[in-house]
Parts: C-alpha cells; sequence; structure tokens
C-alpha cells in the first residue's frame, strides 16, 4: 500500500495525427465534425487491417494545446460556471487535466491504407493521437448510468 | 499534410496506481474483480471530489507489464487463435500495443480520501494509472454499433 513518493513517468509517441477537422478548440457543436487521423511513418496499413469492420472507434489523444503549467491537480467549476458546483479534476473531463490526455469515441466512416476517417471526434486539427481502439459492445458501460444534473447542461449543445 | 519523419513523444506520470484486485494478467472473468486506485502522493481528496455522483469511471492506464520490445505495430491475430483473422492492431484491444495504453470503464462504489474502489476494473494490481475520467451518458457510442463476429466470441467469458 506504500505510495511512491516521486510518481513514475513514461513517454508516449504520437502514433498518428488529426490532420483535417476543426481548428479551433470551442466547447460545443462536435458532431457532425469530419476528421482524418494519418498514422505516422512508424506504421504500415497492416495496422489497421480489419478495422472497417467496427463501426466505431475509441481515440485516445493528447491535448497538446494545453500550457502543461495551467494543468488543474485539484478541483474547479466545469467551464467556469458558476452555477455548476466545484468538482475534482477527475470528476469531470476538462482538457486541462493531468497527463492531458482526451478520450473519445467516433464514428468510423472509411479506412484508407494509413489513414481514417471519423465523425464526430472532438479534437481539434495538429492533434496527437496516442491510441485507436475499435469500440466493442462488450466494453460499454456495464448497469444503468448515473450521473449528476450538471453533467447532463455541460452536454447539451456538444455533439 | 506532411508526416513528421520521427514521431514525437511526451512523458505522461502515473496519477495513481491499481493497489488491490487480480494479480495475474489472465484474459477471462474480470466482471466481478473489486479494484482499490490510490492516487499518487501529488493529488490531495479535492481531485476527486464530486465523483461519487457518477456510477462508472472510465479508467486509463498502463500496461507496464508488457515488454516495449513485444509490442506488435503490425497485424496479429487475438490471443493468437487461429479461428480468428489477423487484425491490425488499432483493430483490437490487445495489451501489446503502441504506447501499451488501456482505457477500461468500470463500476465506482466508493470514494474515500484519495482512493475509489471499482469493480470490473481489467488492469492487474499495481498498474499505473494515468487518467480517471466519470462516465457521461453523452460519451458512449452515438449511432447503433457494428463489430465482427470473432470479437464477440473473443468477450463470452471477459466479464
Amino acid at each position: 500500500m506504500a505510495r511512491t513518493a516521486e510518481s513514475k513517468r513514461w513517454y508516449v509517441e504520437e502514433v498518428g495525427t488529426v490532420v483535417s477537422g476543426r481548428d479551433e478548440a470551442i466547447d460545443d457543436e462536435w458532431g457532425l465534425v469530419e476528421s482524418r487521423i494519418e498514422l505516422t511513418s512508424g506504421f504500415g496499413p497492416a495496422a489497421l487491417a480489419g478495422l472497417e469492420g467496427f463501426s466505431h472507434v475509441e481515440v485516445v489523444f493528447l491535448f497538446d494545446r494545453v500550457d502543461p503549467r495551467s494543468v488543474c491537480r485539484g478541483a474547479r467549476r466545469p467551464r467556469g460556471n458558476p452555477d455548476w458546483p466545484e468538482v475534482g479534476i477527475f470528476a469531470q473531463r476538462a482538457k486541462d487535466r493531468p497527463n492531458r490526455l482526451g478520450v473519445s469515441v467516433a464514428e468510423l466512416l472509411a479506412v484508407e491504407g494509413t489513414a481514417l476517417t471519423v465523425r464526430g471526434l472532438d479534437a481539434v486539427a495538429g492533434t496527437p493521437v496516442l491510441d485507436i481502439k475499435p469500440v466493442l459492445a462488450e466494453f460499454t458501460p456495464r448497469g444503468e448510468l448515473r450521473q449528476p444534473a450538471w453533467s447532463h447542461q455541460l452536454m447539451l449543445r456538444y455533439w
């Protein structure tokens, strides 16, 4: 149960890049945005073989436009909205978070060589992609979801 | 559209650790496993404030027991099963993947100080946790899911 005094750390590499899609980090209306993810030169088409059998992909990416010095490690109000409670950074999905990791599910439209086209990925152009996983129904939440009212309000115009 | 000849890379730090739960990396029957995630000493209880309002958390973790030299960057048969097709590493959720990142949804049972208890997290004891996000219904897949038959077969006894 001992905690390490100093956190351990590892390198992660860019495996792909969001090369089109929206260029501005705005909060809402991501649902219809089409984006292209291009794998970096270290990968061939084999890395995406069979992906077209899935309707959706889960993309792990880096919020690289967030200044590491502005990362929140405690609590804050989502979007700074005074109507919503102050909640911990691990109780919200804000981008200025430790490790600056984003995880989003997008609809897969096409796979061509070392690139894929997706709809509804909430990542701006140039965003480094760290992983792409197929979405399996078995990996979606098991059991009924419960979430606070503020989180529904925040998502009203998101997609 | 220019690809970088060399991939960019970044550090990620351990923000928490799986300190109990299963100690063996076996393939199936993760559904009832209870685990505790303890935040590292760089975080206080504020980082988890309000998380108890959510029923599920999404955990990003590192498959740190995977030897980086055994990572697959092309295609392989899931679990080496000859009945299943060879598919790209980004068309499966295998652990020997570039960046060795795992993403899983687990049921949140309790939050106490800087620790949380979850059920159904498919990560072994000692696993470094890189992020914890609340599960919002709005972030689950939008539209109907489609996936190949092999992926359903693979998940038959997983949870």
